[in-house]
Parts: C-alpha cells; structure tokens; sequence
C-alpha cells in the first residue's frame, strides 16, 4: 500500500495528466496545475484533457487549477512535469514554496539549452533557499499513452539523498507502475536526456529502412557515448545500464509513440526540421538535447560521433542517407579498447 | 581491401550459407561445407541454397562440398557456423586440422547443454593440439535475412589472442559488415548464447502484449543478469554493453526475424513450447541455453530471475502471462545497489 500524500501535478500534456490521473485513482490527493485559468476551467468542465490524453476520464478526486498560489503549496510532492525548456519559468511561479518541506520532482528529460544545465540544477537556482536533498528526479521507459492502456512500466526516482527518493518512491509506487530509486541523480536526468538525441538518430535509420542489425548498433554505440559524456560529468556509468539510461532508451527507439522517434523517422524519409516540426504540437526534447549536449561534448573533449552526425543533420543541413552510412562506415576498432 | 584467404565455411543453414555467399562474393576463396553427399550435390546443382536461403544466388567461385578430409584442411580459416548442440560432432570431423595454422571461428551462439560448456571450450576440447589462441568467436547483431537484403551490419571476434582476432577481422570485413575485435572471449560467447535466453521472454512479453515500457524493462534487467552470470564466469561486464551483448539482445528482442523471439511470441500467445517446436526445422537456441544458464546459475549462485521464470515456463509448465506479471510485481530496489 502507498503512502498517501498531497501532490500537485505541474504540467497538462500527455504524461503530466497520466500521472495526475493514476495517482487521484491510487488514492493521493491531487492538484493538476495549468497554466491559465481558461485552460484550467475547460479541464474541469470537460473532465478531461480532450487535447492531449483524450478518452481518459479525470477520477472524480483529481482538482485542476490555474491559481498555483493557493494551490500549490500544501502539497508535499510537487511534480514538474513540463517541457526542459520551460522548466525555469515553471519552476519561479513556485518561489512559495522555497521555505517549505516540500519534495520537488522533475520528469521533464531534458537539457536547459542556454546554460547547459540539467533540471535538478535549474530548479536549484531558481529554489535557491529549498535544499538540494529535496530535488527529485523521476525517468524511466515511460511511453505515457501505454500506462493509459493499463500497461505496466517500471521508473527511476533519484535524489542525492536516498531518503528522499524512497520517500517519492513509497508515495508514486504503484502495481502497475513500478518505482525504483537511485542516488546517482546526475545520471538519470542524463540517461533522459541523452536517449533522445539517439532515439532520433534510431529514428532516421527506421525512416531510411536500414534493419534491426545496423538499428542495435546504432543504439549500443549510443549508449556507449551517452556513458562517455555521461562520466565525463560526474554521472556513474553503471546507471546507464538501467532503466533510466538503457531501458528507455530502448522503449524509445521502439516506439512509434515517442516523439524524438518520429522526428528522426521523417528526416530519414528526406523531410526538413522546419517541416516536420510545423506539424507538431511541442518541439521534440531531443532536437534541444542534440545542441547542448553538441556543446557539452566539445567542451569537455568527448567522444559523441552520433551526436554530432545528428546535430549536423538538424542544424547544418547535413544529409540523413549519408549520416547513417557514415556512421556504419567508421573504422572498427578492438570494442572497449579505450576503458581497458 | 580485405585480405585474401581460402575459408572452409561449415554449415548450410541461412547464416552460415549467407557468410559463404558474401566472402565469396568479397573475393575469398570459399568452400560451403555440407554434411552430406547428397546435400552438397543438390547445392551444387542449384547453386542456391533453396531450404534456408531461396533466391540468394551463389556466385561462381563458390565451391560446395561434404568431403572435408580434401577440402578443408586447405582452408586458412575454418567458420562453423552450427546448432551449438552439433558443434562436438563437427569439430570431431576436423582433427586433421589441429595441427595445422588454421584459425577455427565458432559462429554458434549457445552452450552444449550436457556439459555447460561454451563453444570455444568444446573446439579446445575436441582438438586437443590446436593452441588456443586459433579458436575465436563470431557473434553480434547479424540477422541474416537483413544482410542478404543488402544491409549494414558490425559483429565482433574474439580471441584470447588480438593479433588471431585482428586477422580475423581483416579477411571477414566488408564494408558491409564491419567486425570490431575483442580479447574477452568468455564475454562474447555468453553476451550471444544468453541473449537468447532473454529474446524467448521478450517475445513472450510482445505475445502477450504488455507494451513497449515494460519490455524495455525486461530487456535492461535481462542485462543486468547476464552481466552477473557473465562476470561470475570471468567475463568483463563491459562487453555486455558491446554488439555482441547489449546490440544482438536488442536485434534479437526487436525482429520478428528471429527464432528465439518468435518461439517466446508463441508462448505468450498461450502455445506448447511442443507443439510450436513441432513445426520449426531447428529447435531455437535459447531453449537449450535456458536450460544451461539456469544450471549454471543454480551452481554459481547467480541470482537470474528472468532466467528462472523462464525455466518454469519452458519446462515446468509456468503460465506465460503468470510469469511475466511476476517479473514486473517483483519489489523494486536501489537500481544497482548491491554493486555499489
């Protein structure tokens, strides 16, 4: 049985609604919070989010409000639930709560592409009297129209401070959504992260039909260099072997309900950025995450060849076909060579 | 350029016909190795392979045999590309090979049930004399439909011995198929036997149509156990997240192409493993490698539940969908902890 507690859900797309909606159906006592109060008031009047989770009906318990002053701050867990690059204007509406016990967690998978910093760290400027040990991240393989279905998934809650996570884990753990924890918080936003600049580069190479065999290299490499970059920054490697890293890195590249996916599914077919993205209602993470983590690279001197390849494709015009074949075309080396 | 060789390829199933095919085409000097008259009669005769692999042509300097006391013993290179539970017997047909510079290249991807052992361990043992650093593997994400269609693919070999490996790798490379090395031998081996073991339960989890989340799920934590295994047996975990471990795991749990995955797809769907082995030409190598992997790990003490689970469904009756919500409930911990 779950511990019950007051949580306000920040954030009305598909996956901040699933896990508003999962948790009033657990049982918790849960705000959704929109932006405005028009957007708030057609929630409520529709008992659902008919734009983006239609079908779902709002549990009768699930409040929505756009008044996050009044709102907000009896809650216990505070759930970010916004795209990386809003995360810092979402997170100074909630300077209330600065002072308070509340535990602030991030589901946003994303790089601040300005600053380069991750979400635990744009929460901490802008919270900069909230203590570090109450950032919370949560990632995982998480397709949310899925969890919708009744299907079960597992996640990663991680903080610095294990208590706190196992906290956030006692309260979101439920049977069909499996939580674990981690203190390794840096590597878990990073495994969120980084999986969509190679869930696009995956992507292209389903749009240009290259297999399954040269698709699960792609994904092995991709996930040896979001390691690389990864340690580089003081994240522990073996957390990229897990579900925050390696499992929804492998639920994305599946999947043709990730976003980050269809992206680079069309530009495999020959589509232009501009093109693609005009038809969507968000820009994909990843297409952000491929600039920063571009710049963090050369920064830091690491290895990324399919980070770079795809920042080439989105930023400098490069070609899709001959982006794939580069890559596949590397000279191989002894595996591992370079950790021995 | 490749370097030339003359290679025995042992074997007419689609892979190892597929690699005789292509190093035939690339240049080499290749014998395909059947085990009867009559079988390298009708090969010759149809210069195709039309049980395994219809409508691949045979190129003209593809030579066919079943006398391998002539034709093999010139080979420079031997591939045997075989049902693991075969490999003893046609390693014995190669005595006359021991004592000569050939390299023997294992390409079978399982362990003889009866005594535990991995491919290059039967080779060494059935050819005493041979030095060990001539045995080397052949293993990563290789469907062999999807190279004949012409597309991109990268393995690994491994010897105990880079140089054999590097040599290897010279004459098996084509810009096609781009071999990495590896000295981690041990590694290589169980990353291909136990990923079968891992695709028979995520095919069973897309049977049963638990979603792309939750078999994500199952596939990082069907690494992390053969990681655990691999590293009991003296395996270096990194390899796992190589092409031969983590990339042929994806591969495999991706494509309907594969047996094991298909087998697995069955049993989800409610099937006897006998009545769906019934209709198959070969039974799938995971199914023996369950069976030795859940020895081995009783014997080691390796903790294996996706392993186990599928032990009891294969053998002992288990319900499919029982199993695969027993590996979801099981009760998250700290991801990694007890590596720590």
């Amino acid at each position: 049985m779950s511990l019950q507690a007051a949580i306000a859900v920040i954030g009305t797309g598909a996956w901040g609604t699933t896990l508003a909606v999962l948790l009033a159906r657990a049982g918790q006592v849960v705000t959704l919070c929109a932006r405005t109060d028009a957007q708030a008031q057609k929630l409520h009047r529709d008992r659902e989010n008919r734009l983006r989770l239609p079908n779902v009906p709002f549990p009768e318990t699930l409040a929505v409000s756009a008044d996050w002053e009044r709102n907000v701050p009896p809650a216990e867990i505070v759930l970010l639930v916004v795209p990386a690059q809003r995360m810092r204007e979402n997170v100074s509406r909630l300077r209330a709560l600065a002072s308070r016990k509340a535990l602030i967690v991030s589901a946003a998978k994303g790089l601040e592409v300005d600053s380069l910093l991750r979400m635990s760290q744009v929460i901490g400027q802008e919270l900069p009297e909230l203590p570090k040990e109450q950032i919370v991240v949560l990632s995982g393989p998480n397709l949310a129209r899925e969890i919708n279905q009744g299907k079960p998934a597992a996640t990663v809650v991680a903080s610095p401070d294990l208590n706190a996570a196992a906290l956030v884990q006692q309260i979101l753990m439920m049977s069909q959504f499996r939580v674990y924890t981690s203190t390794d918080q840096i590597g878990v936003e990073l495994g969120g992260a980084l999986k969509n600049v190679i869930a696009l580069a995956a992507g292209m190479a389903d749009g240009l039909q290259v297999g399954d065999n040269a698709k699960a290299a792609l994904i092995t490499r991709g996930l040896a260099e979001m390691v690389r970059l990864g340690a580089a920054m003081g994240a522990r490697p073996i957390t990229f072997a897990g579900l925050a890293g390696l499992g929804d890195l492998v639920a994305t590249c599946a999947s043709p309900l990730s976003r980050n996916h269809f992206v680079g599914e069309q530009l495999g077919r020959g589509r232009k950025l501009e093109e693609i993205l005009d038809n969507m209602p968000h820009i994909a993470e990843g297409v952000w995450t491929t600039r920063a983590a571009s710049t963090l690279a050369d920064r830091r001197g690491v290895e990324m060849p399919i980070t770079r390849e795809m920042h080439r494709v989105l930023f400098e015009g490069g070609d899709a076909r001959r982006t794939v074949m580069n890559l596949m075309e590397r000279p191989p080396q002894e595996e591992w060579a370079r950790l021995d």
